[in-house]
């Protein structure tokens, strides 16, 4: 059973680099192949999902800003969410065979991470796999991005994250050298994406501030108010923009909070949680349910079940970012009224908040628990701001039938 | 005189790049050789201040992390508040006898600023004072930081400041050539740093939050938050500090925040002010008043002077950073009552309120003025939130008196 004991540690010594250029605003993908040739590309894959890149005319602006500047390129599209491994391994082939030096990725996060996966993979000699099970990239060729949904904050971070097909792991993979040498953010290619994708991606932004936020560090302040700042954006803009698919400005707010969210400015020197991230992968890899989604059932459970671990940490949030009054005779009122605060926001947004809605099975629990606990090498626990054990997992997952 | 009225415009296209390498936290000054054998320097301007870095061991540490890795330096000290074309000059010349190929600054803003100027005018044919009057900075040698006062930004930003003996014009330059290849941040660093010293420099990270916040942007939500953290993080750490120099933790807060105030993240998009720092400029040049002091005496004058050009913002701040309740009936009182506190608050770190304690003198009014706005090739106003001509800027200094 889990430890519900705090241990105080105060800030840790780290370093933090992030040498991301940014190009944001209108327009800004026909810039796509000036910046491609300014980080030394001549030979472009052009990595992307589905029809709607095609639909929207976006690829063919990409292209033809490639062709302005000279730059050789060959398209490769099919990522899907939750990126398999197995457009990975075609991946890496087709570079090797066409001498590929740079990978350029059209869409969210998910085309952002297989590229990545990609980049890294190409210039391996061994199984791309090795890097997610915990090998640390070193060596990968430069990644671009034209970003489409604000979400996984995977534009500015050195973090990528596969699905493997055989046995269905969800694993990450990291390293300074797949940190994109620039990204495109243009906040009106989000306009089209559905109101659910929308909300998806809201939700993980505010998972990544939400996982950063609940940590075993002290006085922590500069973070502390960093994270809550970017909750505090999202409180504000993700209604707004679900109300108003074309609201330009909400969508810009949330773009650039999704990226401070994640490039780990506001994570910075404190111990982080990120138990939420790992329940929720094996949902979204059996289910291939959005993340963000999986994210909204799973978070509120955990969040319940650990909150004893530090009930004054869930009442600051609850009262700084939901503006919910301190009780000070009975702290935990505040801290359970915050999180009942942000699932409420979630379902506002049209996020859902059980198993059902979710599309997963209670019969699964088991099967759910094993994979999280026991796969790929795992010791039957895992470890953030509490160790949660099988038991501890299971009752998890059981909260959120 | 000031034209007060508002004109609206949402958040602007922009380019985001900070590519500087921190490592943050105790004792990391020792890994300085290691950084720059990194970056590719050989031979090493080591440039500094005054005594404080020689007696307290610093330097020695610094030379002798360079040693370990067998590289190559000379020391040029000297460095005054204020920084000098005179060594500036001095600097570039014996960079350019030695063959230096790498300027290391082991100091506060001050130490920094001349780096950069050093290192850019190195490189440069004509003289290094172009920069400061409008030439963009396209290359330099390669500059790594130390930093021993929380104040400037200077330590992740591309900027530099340079007073001109001839004339006493204090003045800027620009570029991404000077941004610090790293920069080390050990908050210790920082604790055997004068109570003046370290109120000053809490003041001056604070004015580059309110630079940033002061705008005729609307709907940028994410960066006023991220601003309104910065500020809530200096409201809360700044007396802490005061109170007790050795506070690792407030000293740790205080430092992340002064970077993050001043590297441009919380600042994107939007319009800002500076004209408190433009109008500060020439009491630090004519009286060698800490830059952070002058701030302190300038800030309240202009905000109370352009508050009416949009007082819901200064209300904004009022209520959100300085826990005023909102007046609905007259917002200007909720406005006033920010800038009030914000004053109380600078007072309470020990800084000055007005002329007299900061050593300025009345008669002085129109020479500064004439400098301000007629000198160094000015047409006779300074632009930010709104333009000031000749009456308003002797308006504001006669607020001060």
């Amino acid at each position: 059973m889990a430890d519900l004991k705090r241990k105080e540690n105060h800030m840790e010594n780290f370093t933090f680099y992030s040498p991301t250029f940014f190009a944001f605003g209108k327009e800004t993908e026909k810039d796509a192949g000036k910046y491609v040739k300014k980080f030394g590309g001549s030979k472009v894959l052009l990595h992307y999902g589905g029809k709607s890149a095609e639909k929207s005319g976006l690829l063919d602006r990409v292209k033809k800003s490639l062709e302005e500047e000279g730059i050789d390129y060959i398209a490769l599209g099919g990522v899907k969410p939750n990126p398999r491994s197995g457009l990975v391994y075609e991946g890496i082939e087709l570079c090797r065979e066409e001498g590929v030096d740079f990978v350029l990725a059209v869409g969210g996060g998910s085309v952002i991470d297989s590229s990545k996966a990609i980049a890294a993979g190409t210039v391996y000699d061994g199984d791309f796999w090795d890097f997610y099970q915990g090998k640390r990239i070193e060596e990968a060729l430069p990644v671009g991005t034209i970003l489409t949904i604000s979400a996984a904050g995977s534009e500015g971070s050195p973090d990528s994250v596969i699905t493997k097909e055989e046995g269905m792991f969800k694993r990450g993979a990291s390293g300074d050298a797949i940190r994109p040498k620039f990204s495109i953010l243009n906040p009106e290619l989000t306009q089209t994406l559905p109101a659910y994708q929308t909300a998806a991606g809201a939700t993980d932004i505010m998972a990544h501030l939400y996982e950063r936020y609940i940590t075993n560090s002290t006085e922590v302040e500069v973070t502390d108010r960093l994270i809550e700042a970017l909750l505090l954006t999202m409180k504000y803009e993700a209604p707004r923009v679900i109300a108003d698919p074309n609201n330009y400005q909400a969508r810009a707010n949330i773009m650039w909070a999704g990226m401070m969210a994640h490039n780990h400015s506001c994570g910075v020197g404190r111990s982080q949680d990120w138990n939420s991230h790992t329940i929720e992968h094996e949902l979204s890899a059996l289910y291939d349910c959005a993340h963000g989604a999986g994210l909204a059932v799973t978070m509120p459970a955990v969040f319940r079940y650990v909150m004893k671990h530090n009930v004054m940490r869930f009442a600051q949030v609850a009262v700084r970012v939901w503006g919910c009054e301190m009780n000070f005779e009975n702290p935990e009122v505040t801290a359970l009224e915050g999180i009942e605060a942000f699932q409420k926001f979630l379902i506002s947004l049209g996020m859902p908040s059980n198993f059902e809605e979710l599309g997963a099975k209670k019969e699964d629990i088991p099967k759910l628990v094993e994979v999280l606990c026991r796969g790929d090498g795992r010791d039957g626990t895992i470890t953030g701001f509490v160790t949660l054990d099988e038991e501890d997992c299971t009752k998890i997952y059981e909260m959120m039938v």
